[in-house]
């Protein structure tokens, strides 16, 4: 099972993690993507995430695509927030379980290094001097450039 | 922070990953160790843990020890739960945060790679014909041979 979803609510980790959690396996693994305090030197007070949805869940699913062509995984689950995330909180999670645990492993790996370079996400870093910033992520070769705030 | 604990607790996975979590950190990789039902094509019903506690303990920080000399991360939770475990609920969960996601993701899969190798904690498996196993994990380099049930 691929799960796939766009929110604007706060990322409940039991529950995308309930989503995976099979029988049949043996691991869990988990990647949670977090606002953090700083970029550069300065002092992030929280990020704003907006995304084109529909090329952004294509782009998921081609990214769920790619790991079951190289990875025995059960279930996967890849839920992205939008919208403002203050601090610590998370902008993504994924989840993925597999019956042993190296694919799991090597597939959450794979999925964040890919989202990133793939999904059309941008993010808007609100800096504790009332200045902003939006851009593409730098990983992006896809993404349009920096959008002027 | 290192935080090291053996329970006979259910694992809380918001807890664990609570733990971890910090300003200064973009990424929170998990890895969640759960009961399967099955083991060479037989029915698995729940695992049951006993482990040497202080040495298990030892063996933990040191895996933390190793993790901090390779990779720049910020916390590292590993907990283990000890007793019966039925399927599909973790007997291990470990979470560590780091300011880029790399270096989380890289010791996740090198913490639960060494932690299978170098705990002494033994499995009891128990199927559904009334039989069961115990074993040493059999990555396991230092374990005393399997135990008669």
């Amino acid at each position: 099972m691929n799960h796939i979803e766009i929110t604007e609510e706060k990322l409940n980790l039991e529950k995308i993690t309930a989503l995976v959690t099979a029988p049949s396996c043996g691991a869990v693994s988990v990647f949670m993507g977090t606002t953090r305090d700083n970029f550069e030197n300065k002092h992030v007070v929280k990020l704003e995430y907006e995304a084109y949805i529909p090329m952004a869940k294509k782009k998921m699913v081609e990214v769920c695509d790619q790991i079951r062509a190289q990875w025995q995984v059960e279930h996967i689950a890849i839920v992205h927030r939008l919208g403002v995330v203050p601090v610590t909180e998370s902008s993504i999670i994924i989840a993925i379980s597999s019956p042993h645990r190296k694919e799991s492993l090597m597939a959450v790996s794979y999925a964040i290094d890919t989202l990133k370079a793939t999904v059309p996400i941008w993010k808007k870093e609100i800096y504790d001097d009332h200045s902003s910033d939006w851009k593409a992520n730098k990983e992006c070769a896809w993404a349009a450039p920096n959008k002027q705030s």
